[in-house]
């Protein structure tokens, strides 16, 4: 059964976070080098790119299932790009390129409406200005039997957590304090929400924890 | 030469917190059996609650150096007792019974002037009214060249963080998820502090971390 998923989040342990798209070519600072550090050296991330080999160990089996069986995905619109308020034109595209990780209808949350953009590879980013329920709506039709990953940013993911509609949680806690940033875990009650740790897997470079609902 | 040192400090990874002290007899609700899984099996804790045995371990490494070399305590008054407001009388001794963990001079943070109390084994809880700053001067004459240990509460520790009155910060990141509790982290930037990882080890209780300033 499609499920609505957060995977492949990465967290600091002072709690700060970000998920693995943002790191394509995404400058997120220091963020990026310090959380993913468990991500850059898999298969899955070297394919992302468009390049052979990488490790197939306990990092590259959460790599792989953070980006596979998704048929859908929403992004807050800080994710998709720098801009607010208005889209003055179509010019910007998102951070990745031509050819976007997501090879999905991709689902843009903002206020402002927009036409949906055709891209390489099977991503189409549709604008959701109707909220956060009737864009999950959207993304489990268009996902069909597969799930809807919700991307990120955090914002984003605390949104959906707060409203009870995701079933399971992958994070990656790395050994790393980043000091600031956006915190993921502030009045966010996760056993209270029905979660549980259903895994946990330590690697010489994060922890690795998939909490279930119910 | 002389700490002031954070030591076998629990953490939740959703970031709730507690120290060592207080799951000797302080009923802590789901705290104590859920962040200090790592403590439990330990040589330390079990001489401790002088019972012979326990594990001579990773976690017991990290367990007696949260216990040892200390000269003198810093605590909050809600982690010395559940009594608010005014000392009504000398009644309340502590969580910790007649001879409690310390075993040295220990300050306890209130605005209320209080007599000292002496306990046994060692341990004097003095009632330090002028603020952390005097506190801690007063815990450093005390421990002369031995470390002083800011056992908590959370409040505390923050208190002294922000300050940047604290050396050495030894947690134990343990897997599991709280929901709600007192958040160690918002505001405190540790990078910004001065304080990077110099030790990380993970066992299967706990993923032990030790933070260095300077």
């Amino acid at each position: 059964m499609s499920k609505v998923r957060v995977a492949g989040f990465g967290v600091s342990l002072d709690g700060y976070s970000a998920g693995i798209e943002q790191s394509l070519e995404n400058p997120l600072g220091k963020v990026g080098p310090e959380i993913f550090q468990w991500f850059f050296h898999t298969k899955t991330f070297r394919a992302m790119h468009g390049q052979a080999g990488g490790s197939v160990d306990v990092d590259e089996s959460f790599a792989s299932r953070a980006m596979e069986n998704f048929g859908a995905f929403i992004l807050g619109r800080n994710m998709f790009g720098p801009i607010r308020g208005p889209w003055l034109d179509d010019a910007w595209k998102g951070w990745w390129g031509a050819n976007p990780p997501y090879h999905a209808p991709t689902f843009v949350l903002t206020h402002h409406a927009r036409k949906p953009l055709v891209m390489e590879g099977g991503t189409t980013f549709y604008f959701a200005t109707g909220g956060i329920h009737e864009a999950l709506s959207r993304a489990k039709e268009a996902a069909g039997d597969k799930d809807v990953k919700i991307g990120g940013g955090v914002s984003t993911v605390r949104q959906y957590l707060r409203a009870s509609l995701i079933d399971s949680l992958q994070f990656a806690f790395a050994t790393v304090f980043l000091g600031q940033g956006e915190a993921l875990f502030p009045g966010i009650d996760l056993p209270a929400l029905g979660f549980s740790i259903t895994e946990r897997v330590t690697t010489p470079f994060a922890t690795h924890v998939v909490l279930t609902k119910g």
